[in-house]
């Protein structure tokens, strides 16, 4: 298996965010030969606006995502549900990301993972997730799926470490499907 | 018939926005007895972030909109889809809004138009919002639906008008039937 | 408060379905005033056909089901997902039903449970459910949503009954709900 | 390119379905190398139940189905949308043949294709579909996507044939996709 670099997405700017500590959490947690870098962050994109690119071009922030989304094997999110569907924040940066020459999801390897204090665990979000990933033509992971529900009794927000072992299995798994998955569907080297 | 105020949203930031362009025609077409206003913009609203609403409190942009739809008597989406669900800046503003204190959607009547340039109209965008509309625990009217499809042949950008009767007939259709929506199952007076 | 007679349907057809364990249970949930009946079977209807229909017109157990329908005051809907959506059998039961003249479901009051062995716990059933339920003009009620995940845990299909206290208490929350919704949105009597 | 022999499941079972005269007319449209014919019928399926399952094992339509999902290269979905979601029908036997030992679906390649007379042409329809066949762990060909909306004025069902070019065109498209999407994610040979 050749070496991979993929990189991580949260879609909660809140530091103790528990998706940001599982995030924070995978480059520990992946098999040989995947290395997990954070993407650079979206929290001073602007809100979209055609008439914004069209005058002064895509914000610097845009840029330096969109080329790390270009440059990695894959992309994981890692992000809560706001109101039933994809944080604003984490939507707004796929709208300016998807409007770079030259689109950079386009055959992307993709994953989800989401955590949410309640039952579902974010479920409605990947779903819509992966439906944006339908327009940007990237290539999700089927399974394993991964919802961490009931957040709090699972993740310690105190020492940034998961307490729950189960779910730790299933993401150490979910990373190693994934490193198969880029080799088996990504593009082609 | 009481007198009605209703509020309109744009998910479109777009100074020629086919959206926007629709939301300023709806007070032409609304019937006698229904106001409709623009709703203050989400433009700046910051990505959202906890952390900024535990430390800084809700910025004012995000009061003067979550007011505007605590005094209304409805709210009127008026949305392009982007990439296969709602603009990320809309839904930031409804995540941010969302936080307020005494949730200002709850048990708000909804209405929902989208304009596109694609055959599907927005479709994709509407459902994704009706389903945060269940977690606000907004009242989202079931029909007329007004997908306005193929934009660019039905509406005129330069005249900022709709070219096309039946659209016009649709919106009309709609506003009148909200009208009666918010007396039935909006809020007692 | 008058009186409300609803019905409940079930989207499983085996006997020992936790969802209809938990469809049984519900008229000892119940609050006064709220009766609740199993709804007629849809285990005999034929797989939809327009032609089917056209030739020799609806079937006999559609017709049960679509009176019922009609004669109640809402409706309750308990239904496992398959598949990551509604069963099928359930689906084409709203097949028949939504093409009989006069569509029954049109105006009605709806609430939805689902039980699931899985930690989601039906919620993908639940958000397609209400899609239909938009086409068919029914009033769905918002909250509180049920969704019973890790269903063998909490209910015992030997004595069929529920075990967890906490979900007891959402039915009997969401019941009352359901009652107080039908009152204020559905038919004015 | 390897010769590929792909099977159509229509979920219309109406004769003079849009959806049937398009899917009829698949093989002629298919790129050389592509052999498309229609799956066996699932009109004679019961409504699933797993106590039938158990008792009496899988009908033998279903086994039919099941066999011939197993030995396709592909799956094309032809089918219209009843109720804003994928017919009871098609659904009932994608729940009968997923039940089947050694699940057929795992790992298939699929495309999908609706017609309908509403605008949306059956797109909420084919978003559900595409949830299923994650469950299944399909691989779901993300574009082109074909939607015939409007589909009385496309279609001519008296003659069987497509009236419009477009839509000829997009499926000559749709079909030449797939054949390379095969190759490129099916089962390797």
């Amino acid at each position: 298996m050749p070496d991979l670099s993929v990189i991580s997405i949260c879609g909660s700017l809140r530091k103790g965010s528990y998706n940001r500590i599982v995030m924070n959490l995978l480059p520990g947690y992946a098999p040989a030969g995947l290395k997990i870098t954070e993407a650079p962050s979206f929290a001073d994109f602007p809100i979209y606006n055609a008439d914004i690119q069209n005058s002064t071009g895509f914000p610097a922030p845009v840029q330096r995502l969109a080329e790390a989304v270009r440059a990695a094997d894959g992309v994981i999110f890692v992000s809560p549900e706001y109101n039933f569907s994809i944080p604003g924040g984490l939507k707004n940066a796929l709208d300016w990301v998807s409007r770079m020459p030259n689109q950079p999801f386009a055959g992307k390897p993709i994953a989800l993972i989401s955590a949410a204090a309640g039952i579902l665990g974010g479920g409605r979000m990947q779903y819509d997730l992966r439906r944006c990933m339908i327009f940007l033509d990237a290539i999700t992971m089927n399974k394993p799926e991964i919802f961490i529900g009931n957040a709090p009794a699972r993740i310690d927000d105190k020492t940034g470490q998961i307490k729950d072992e189960q779910t730790i299995g299933f993401i150490k798994q979910q990373l190693e499907a994934f490193a198969k998955f880029i080799v088996e569907h990504g593009p082609k080297r």
